[in-house]
């Protein structure tokens, strides 16, 4: 298996969570790892989880760190020795198959960006974002955020990445795919998303089924809903909210409920927490960043051991998937197939 | 009290719901009303309700109907004796101060702009949406749907119309703007949203409290944010299908959590309404089509005597408000100020 470099000071409760949790990865999965950050704070949480020998665990020493109040793409640049960038290296060098970014998602993209690399005929890297739908499944909604501002040949090309990542790495059998549209008709929307709409209809690589409204998203047949990176990344948030505000009207309504709420609620903790655990980010663990050269899992800055766990499980599947490959054939061939049809 | 013109026959209960919820409105808070629509369907609601010879209630019989599934903007020309035609004439002369239209958002957009008119200076109408936030108060959200590809002007006369509605109309004493972004830095998102910024950074007819997050939306400050209504019309819709699948995953994990559970949910069940009450659009009525020279409530399709009574009510209030004339003069302020800065 190929290495996953973690960078061990991303995030808000770097380095003692991420540093657990991607251990955890290791034992349960046997994922080889290199945690990369300040040796003599990793090491310790290393040892107490008797580890320090572990043939798959390794610690590689940097010494800068990219805070979230800075501009990513200038950080990237000066902090050459960050945790970020030298994890970005041990990819592009091939030393590690992907990698880890808890904390800023800016400098998690730079990092993808200039220190990976996209792959060819890629413009515009997009981020892979899972959201847990009402059936117990769940649905991949791109791009939420690498690129607020796309053209249709940009949404094009996150419409394959999905596609890809759907099939190669989350194990969807033939990946129905889907475009968010603020009405279902296929004339619905700004000039934008009905020219997409067109191209949508017109490839013939994966099955489209047509408009996705944002009502639909938690009950689409679609398994990945193609967006701009502004749209998804305001939905994504906004649905982050909402659900911390339904538990906030739910907490506010059994204290002012009196015993019988209480008590009511008191009976109802199991499935509550169930219901929680259902739309938990932490069980996805994390967000890939496609089109990029390597794997690369954003986490969320406030992700604990059980969200990293999982991210490093996610990146690990990301790492020995041929989507690279498949997507970088897939941009040849649309490009030569509208070169064809322009003429 | 000025009239308003409710559009019988428009929505998924219509007649029924639409004649019954705005004759509770009448009683209620004494709004004179003019029933438009089929007179045979209408009388009898009317008579039922013991009010076919009230002062204040009117019918205007109409003979057709624009569908949801018809092309708004064609149906409407085509249809000039549709009922939301009608209502769109009433108050285009004056005979009415606003009017209510249930069903084809599309069709009451189009009645707004082609039957009522733009107010001088207006390029593009707005649809602001009012939503519950955490603490039991709420938010205004515009734009949701009537402009899916704004510019800059755009967005800045879509503040001008959310401020003094939200002054005007919603009663608050000083409103506050934000902008929805998907950063809180100044320079985050794309080149139209951080040139609307500084628009509105510059501006000196509202308090404006920087961007706001999706995640914030029910925890921020800001009274009144402002978005595309691509945006906006996706997150709202998104909203509506959380709502509906948390209450979904809370029903499936009471189902399967067995007899505590369900003594719980029983037990809970006061509590839980009361939620259920505060995220209920019905509560709101509908949404204002802002910008035209009279006033608009937009009623979600499936709106029954609840939502309908209180959309009334809240024409009536922005019947009754100087909005039209205020907005008016900001916007001519505001092209004079634009014309002197740009020279």
């Amino acid at each position: 298996m190929k290495k996953i470099a973690i960078d061990a000071m991303g995030g808000d409760y770097a380095p003692q969570e991420i540093v657990i949790g991607a251990l955890a990865a290791v034992k349960q999965w046997q994922i080889p790892i290199v945690l990369v950050g300040d040796e003599e704070q990793i090491r310790p949480l290393v040892q107490a989880e008797g580890m320090a020998d572990h043939p798959l665990v390794e610690i590689r020493h940097s010494t800068e760190v990219i805070g979230m109040d800075e501009h990513p793409g200038m950080a990237f640049r000066k902090k050459k020795d960050a945790s970020v960038s030298v994890c970005a290296r041990l990819v592009k060098h091939g030393e590690c198959g992907a990698m880890v970014a808890p904390g800023s998602t800016g400098a998690a993209v730079t990092a993808g960006l200039l220190g990976i690399g996209r792959i060819k005929g890629i413009e515009r890297p997009a981020i892979a974002t899972t959201i847990p739908n009402a059936t117990g499944g769940s649905v991949i909604l791109l791009d939420t955020g690498a690129g607020t501002d796309p053209n249709e040949k940009n949404m094009m090309q996150n419409a394959l990445l999905g596609y890809y990542y759907a099939k190669e790495v989350a194990g969807i059998e033939n990946p129905k795919l889907g475009l968010l549209n603020i009405g279902t008709e296929e004339l619905k929307g700004k000039p934008l998303i009905t020219k997409v709409y067109s191209l949508m209809k017109e490839q013939e690589i994966y099955p489209f089924i047509g408009n996705v409204e944002g009502r639909d998203i938690p009950t689409t047949s679609a398994d990945v809903v193609v967006c701009d990176g502004f749209t998804g990344n305001a939905l994504l948030k906004f649905g982050e909210g909402l659900a911390g505000m339904f538990f906030t009207l739910l907490k506010d309504a059994i204290g002012s409920g009196g015993w019988r709420a209480k008590l009511g609620a008191w009976l109802l903790y199991p499935a509550l927490s169930k219901m929680k655990k259902s739309v938990d980010y932490a069980e996805y663990g994390g967000a890939p960043l496609l089109g990029i050269k390597g794997g690369l899992i954003i986490c969320h800055g406030a992700s604990k051991r059980k969200a990293i766990c999982n991210a490093t499980r996610l990146a690990s599947k990301l790492a020995e998937s041929d989507m690279a490959a498949l997507v970088e054939r897939a941009v040849a061939g649309e490009a030569e197939r509208n070169g064809e049809t322009r003429e």
